[in-house]
């Protein structure tokens, strides 16, 4: 941390980087609007080149994605992080009038920091005053779901979880009979295995509602982060990917901590959690959420450990306290809060290859040590969900136990915690408090359905949320891919939203090319897992993308991807000139020989001799040649 | 192709690059000597520190692993690539008496290429002329396996799959109570689930004989590649992998191929396979033949093709055996052909996403319809049997009709073409020719164990070798992540051999980074199989690599990786200092608080409280405390 380095950035420059802003190529944002007109949900809209002639010359629809990266990528929008975002959730709040503002913070942290000239230089300009709910009100998501209340927020997520199908749809069918041909092609999907999942074809206001109040999904959405596009994160949506950010003492400033918020969301962070455990927690925190449209997680007890010079056994329940105070009033979405690392669990990783490696958990196990007592998390846990339900503030039920090796996988500490994570989930829903579950860590692939299910199980269907998991521990260095494996899997077998780990996972901090290859990996899981699910409309892209490499269409292949500007390079290493991105072949096998032109023959061959094409086949063909299709037509019928 | 640079580089060069020749950090190449002198199975030996007093103090042993790298890792060996490897097989294929040494090449291209003066400068000096099974002789592992008979290449491939595993117990054995204690730590492993393997705790030479023997493995060994050091490939074996590489007609020279060779098998590459399709194919595998220690596998129809200009539909069945003959003389392992791209199919891929991306496949759908006739390769197979049976090639049966995007995956084509390639098998094994499948290609999750179980049936547990296969088309540039993912569950569910994908796939030629982030992504995939097959020792590994971490043993966490130097580079981005290298935190949680310690704190506790550790626990508590750790004591017993 820098303090004078920083201070300087954040009065200059003022601007996130070019390159953080720039849209993507060929990509307009556009935004569909809802019952109201305060309700416009943004997308990515990707334009595509029409098919070259030789292909059939037909015209692509454009083609819609998913898009948490905020107005940055909006032209029109002007951005200055002095003075953050507009804060798009703010009438809904105050229409609901349930919420009070308040004259100032009412930590006594908040308070403290307020007033402290020592961080005036650093701290954000922030005019508005904090909100908070009316004595006796509660003002969850899930309150309002389980009283029938379908909130604005809930309509954005059913229209943000479509993609704009629909408009993709009619646009085909409105290119008569080459449209319907292209929809059949552009439109199939194969059947997915959903385990036990219930994903409806299309997502309504009222399912989105429905699965809030039954606690399956959350929206973290704290009212004093009104900035936020609202987001959702259950089993029956499309699986979500956390990207984790922060300094620590040893470390990078809030100006690149910004920077790597902007930078994550460009390329598909869905949430952001931000970790940072230097000396200025509080301010670099303040900066990314004015600044965020996507909802940002912490992990409380840092910061309340720094507030006790890092003394885990000098942490107490008020101190504690008044740490989610000041954060809720921030605006903190989620709070990670290791309320399952209880005493009775702690000798159970006595005999564990690598122990406690959540920093979380392990401060909490300090902290039982030294004190020997159960956790003041454990303890105090229906006084949390009070501060919770008041601001909002989604849990993130942690995993102090997880496993840190591949040795300590699924073993009793593990599962322990668990279990007492699904006792927290129902106190937290008596309250209409809004649970995920943290999973592990490491996890051989043979373990990771089981996982899956006992978390389902045993937390009652509440999102899970989890760290990879890493398939082995061989590789450091290549963390993203021994996790994003994993991942791809526990996404599939149900888990709600996945949590990146980047190349530099058990060696150092991630930098920004560490997030965007973290994210980038975890994009890829998340999708993988839409797909094996049979996520409705998951393979729209997939196909759009695969019939834009089979037309050469380069460009387009290019900007249907999850990273255009990489996928360019790599192509322009091999054949730099802007001809060769419309040449009809790739440098794999150069312009003599194209396996890509020869299906094309194919397909005329088929078109010319009529539907039977394998009857006109055998036609022309020798006595013995004939014996042979009369063979293979006999497999072809036993399919 | 760039001939003057080539001659160049060939003539004065001589040598790999240094990186490809130093031996990784703190490992010595070591020999397992078997039952004769001659048979000296390489390992690379790792070597540890002593564990930190604070943490015990013990002595760590030394860890062995697979090394496919030759002798470029061999500091005693003299690297010189003009006079290319040491024939360490030749005596065992001489005694064997049952091959000749013919007087030259017997293709009419081999005879051509030596006696062209305009390639003589690209020539390797090869001062050996081929061999070839006597006539009506079978030289292939397989005919001497089901003749009973245990080959040295078989003995070799039982002591180099079993890793040293008895050295390593024995080590920890020695040390006494302490070594005892670790024994129990570091071979503890999770049980597997293997889906119907049939994998021993010890792999015997018996072992080899009879699985070669039922087709189940092969061990792919040209007599004419003598240099090779004998591997295996099978589902009850540890998983292998391949790396592609080859110029095109477009880009890159024999150096640089020699190069990617050497560079490929320093990082794990079990198998390379020289997909050259420029103007000389001859002498690029030539000079990749003699310098490998590893098999090569190559798809000769690439060549024949050159051989008619290009033009698929002038190939011709002589034209096509003269290849094989000239390719198996000078060496190669494993021939892929695609005797499976059968007439009738091809009009099965007109409804396609993506057609034919297999270039083997198009070639021979090509021909198919330019003559309206079955594919010489079908119609031809037993003479091609015969063939591989006087070297011993081993047939990898191409998947010509592979799906190249999702929306192709397991469709008609593909399944109607793996039926074929089964009943292909049954002949090849006939000839007792050893066999291989090739298999996808892109696969979403929830299909790809439908392929794994189809193969596994209809080609009665002959070895499954895939591409892959993509779990999603949507991140050209991320293509060995999409694919690592799905390569990860298909070696788990049965599958021998994994063929990697660079992340240029689909956008150009890999260059030496990509070749390397492809063969690190591809081992990961092959060792998180291992490891939920449940493979004996796999776990080894984890552990030895964990325990370092959690005793901040930075050094041995390095270099029990899969790649040291890159975790190297990225511990020293953050903290660069040596001394930080004997730091007991790291930069994620700084110097003030770190979980790991803690733990250790934790286990102290444990220790001086006794066994019964959590009894201990309760004694301090207060009232409620006690209670709430006996909830948390009956959930234990639960467990």
């Amino acid at each position: 941390m820098n303090a004078p380095t920083d201070a300087k950035f954040l009065a200059a420059t003022a601007t996130v980087d070019d390159a953080a802003v720039k849209p993507l190529p060929n990509s307009s944002k556009v935004y569909i609007e809802g019952s109201r007109p305060d309700i416009r949900v943004p997308m990515r809209r990707i334009a595509q080149a029409d098919t070259p002639t030789s292909f059939g010359g037909e015209k692509n629809p454009d083609v819609y994605v998913y898009d948490c990266s905020g107005i940055y990528t909006d032209p029109a929008a002007k951005i200055d992080i002095r003075s953050g975002l507009p804060a798009l959730r703010a009438g809904w709040i105050a229409e609901r009038n349930d919420t009070e503002e308040l004259a100032g913070p009412s930590s006594a942290f908040g308070r403290e920091r307020e007033a402290d000239p020592k961080t005036a230089e650093l701290r954000f300009n922030l005019k508005r005053k904090p909100r908070r709910a009316l004595a006796g009100q509660n003002v969850t998501q899930m309150h309002y779901a389980r009283r029938g209340i379908i909130t604005p927020e809930m309509e954005y997520i059913a229209i943000r979880e479509n993609l704009n199908r629909q408009a993709y749809i009619e646009s085909l069918k409105a290119g008569g009979k080459t449209g319907e041909k292209m929809l059949e092609l552009l439109m199939r999907q194969h059947p997915g295995e959903s385990f036990g999942a219930s994903i409806p074809a299309e997502i309504t206001p009222e399912f989105v509602r429905s699965e809030v109040a039954r606690g399956r999904a959350i929206i973290p959405a704290n009212i004093n982060h009104p900035e936020s596009e609202p987001m959702i994160i259950g089993r029956n949506f499309l699986v979500k990917i956390n990207a984790n950010i922060g300094n620590s003492a040893v470390t990078s400033s809030i100006g690149e901590e910004v920077e790597k918020m902007t930078w994550a969301i460009r390329w598909g962070g869905d949430t952001v959690m931000d970790l940072s455990t230097g000396k200025h927690i509080h301010e670099t925190r303040e900066w990314i959420l004015r600044n965020s449209p996507v909802p940002i997680g912490t992990v409380p007890i840092y910061q309340a450990l720094e507030k006790v010079d890092g003394k885990a056994e000098e942490l107490t329940w008020e101190i504690f306290k008044d740490t989610l105070i000041e954060q809720a009033e921030q605006g903190v979405d989620y709070f990670t809060i290791h309320a399952g690392v209880r005493l009775p669990y702690i000798p159970m990783t006595a005999k564990r290859m690598t122990g406690i490696v959540s920093r979380g958990g392990s401060i909490m196990a300090k902290w039982c040590l030294a004190h020997h007592k159960e956790s003041f998390l454990y303890t105090h846990f229906e006084e949390i969900c009070e501060i919770m339900k008041a601001y909002d503030v989604s849990f993130s039920l942690g995993d102090g136990l997880r496993p840190g090796s591949i040795y300590d996988a699924n073993d009793e500490a593990q599962l322990s915690e668990l279990r007492t994570l699904g006792e927290l989930t129902q106190i937290a829903w008596k309250h209409d408090v809004q649970v995920m579950i943290e999973g592990p860590g490491h996890v051989p692939m043979q373990l990771i359905k089981e996982n899956m299910d006992i978390q389902l199980k045993e937390c009652h269907e509440a999102p899970f949320y989890t760290l990879g998991p890493l398939t082995t521990d061989i590789a450091p260095g290549y963390d993203h891919i021994t996790s994003g494996i994993g991942a791809a899997q526990i996404g599939w077998y149900g888990c709600a939203m996945l949590c990146y780990v980047t190349p530099k996972e058990h060696l150092g901090l991630p930098n920004k090319k560490d997030v965007k290859d973290g994210i980038i990996t975890y994009k890829i899981a998340a999708h993988a897992a839409d797909l094996a699910k049979g996520h409705p409309g998951a393979q729209i892209r997939d196909n759009a993308l695969s019939k834009a490499r089979f037309e050469f269409r380069w460009e387009d292949q290019f900007n249907l991807g999850l990273d255009p500007d990489t996928a360019k390079d790599f192509h322009d290493e091999t054949l730099p000139k802007e001809s060769m991105k419309h040449a009809h072949f790739c440098s794999m096998c150069g312009p003599h020989f194209c396996s890509m032109k020869i299906t094309q023959d194919v397909r005329d061959y088929a078109e010319k001799q009529g539907v039977d094409a394998q009857a006109a086949l055998q036609k022309g063909m020798q006595e013995k040649a004939i014996e042979f299709v009369k063979m293979g037509a006999e497999i072809y019928r036993k399919a």
